[in-house]
């Protein structure tokens, strides 16, 4: 039988999936007719879906699956017309990616970089070694459990956070209310990896953010909505936070006049922390059709309740 | 028996060691005299030496090793009047610190961090993955080792080049003339971690950039005569390598009017990158004399003839 695939994604994103999605699909097995276009929505087996691309769910009746081209799904995860079973994307190089810009950044703060990259003068100011620098990694999910393990790797003092309980070797697992406190107190540099819920909206505040250290650093490569942006900005300017590099806006393109752009002691990054790559995210939308049409259970189901 | 031990090193030196050296000894089981002057050479056992301080070691007549508190011993090595064993320092801190410089600076370049740093728009681009950046280590060394393993760790695609031919898993090897065409013309990113002897000063001159691909970047935490200071910003100038950061200098402090402060495309760093701890290069040293006082081969024996 063949899979009816509709490509939910504009002119630009078929022009880079189209390729890639073809060859997984051939290298999974599985046979399907792959379309940007959708004449008929009852016709439709699954839906390669990105952001804002539909409207209502309904009239897809006979879909199998919704199958997000993003990690992050808090945009659809409440729409009630969505009924059917939704995946979200979880990619190896999305992760090493993620790992990569963490780490850089991490120990970018933990070395001093900025200071030397265009100074003018011997200044012999030496850091401690890593294990003496306290990380924090909110959120303990696949990204953020890759990156605190990286960073232990490399010897960081580290410790993660996350809403349930969690067993990671090497790694300090703090979990609640208590532990959020105690999380941001040892906070050096802290790394947001939680996943947007309402619980986690804001969650960086003025009142987080004055229980972390003076000169504290702040990360942020998982969702916009995680800063209370007017609370950072208060804090920086009071001389507590010490810095802060963010990846992920409310607004994205980051608008011209935002004042994260002029401030010395924000460093704005254009959403490139969790790129997907095409290659490697087509591989796993192909394995999970693959897999649902063999009648297996599909990988990454979202878990509509929670929320991810 | 006691053991006489002068500490060869001035009053800042002296005050910073003092302390460590003590615990160090004790922790060891060494009964050991500890003074930072020396009233008869021929009384001392071990010389905990630091560079430049001994002008003739012909009077210590009996002293059973000298114990470099520094990891490069270029400055010694061909002392005529050395007969003494010599120890050079191999200390895990100074390795941890090395990595971290190291693959901070290497994230940095893998990244494009400076480009972000004070950016004012919105300008999206996205780096490929580490598993497809090419990083060349020159010298396999300790250090040299240590730092390929450790980006290895990161998935980069990591070669390493020795004089002579090594086997580390997860490295590609090289060593010799051929071995080290190949190593450069592979290296986006070029790191120095090479001993410094006759056959390896001014081994990144002219010639040496020229095979590497245009746009490249040299990291030198190792030593600064490995550097043609002159071919290298003549490259820079040319638009052939990309960028340099220098932490290792043929003058040390780096002069004010030296040409690498004001340049753009250079980063220079204070010799931060293998600071030596002072607790734990005191244990390196009371382990060595405890050894030596047990009849046991000294550990980091330099090699007189090799040069390290």
């Amino acid at each position: 039988m063949t899979a009816n695939i509709y490509f939910t994604g504009g002119h630009e994103a078929w022009r880079r999936y189209k390729g890639p999605l073809l060859v997984a699909l051939k290298q999974a097995g599985v046979a399907a007719v792959l379309s940007p276009t959708c004449p008929d929505p009852a016709a439709v087996d699954y839906l390669v879906y990105l952001p804002g691309t539909v409207p209502d769910f309904t009239p897809f009746t006979n879909a199998k699956a919704v199958l997000s081209l993003w990690a992050g799904v808090e945009t659809i995860v409440g729409d009630k017309t969505l009924t059917q079973p939704l995946a979200r994307m979880v990619d190896d190089s999305l992760t090493e990616g993620m790992v990569e810009y963490v780490t850089g950044h991490v120990l970018r703060y933990h070395l001093g970089i900025d200071r030397f990259i265009g100074a003018t003068g011997w200044n012999k100011v030496v850091p401690p070694l890593a294990r003496d620098r306290k990380v924090t990694v909110l959120g303990l999910g696949q990204l953020g459990t890759a990156c605190a393990q990286a960073l232990a790797g490399l010897r960081f003092d580290v410790a993660g956070w996350s809403r349930r309980p969690k067993e990671i070797e090497g790694i300090t697992c703090l979990s609640g209310a208590d532990g959020l406190d105690e999380a941001l107190a040892r906070a050096e540099i802290l790394v947001l990896l939680l996943p947007r819920t309402p619980e986690t909206e804001n969650i960086v505040n003025a009142a987080t953010l004055a229980r972390m250290p003076q000169g504290a650093a702040v990360i942020n490569p998982g969702r916009g909505a995680l800063v209370d942006e007017a609370a950072l900005l208060a804090s920086l300017d009071a001389g507590h936070l010490g810095h802060a590099t963010l990846d992920v806006f409310r607004t994205e393109p980051l608008p011209a006049e935002h004042p994260f752009w002029a401030h010395p002691k924000v460093t704005v990054t254009p959403h490139i922390a969790a790129e997907t790559r095409a290659a490697s995210a087509s591989r796993v939308i192909a394995e999970n059709v693959r897999r649902c049409e063999s009648g297996l259970p599909l990988l990454n189901l979202v878990d509509r309740a929670a929320g991810y």
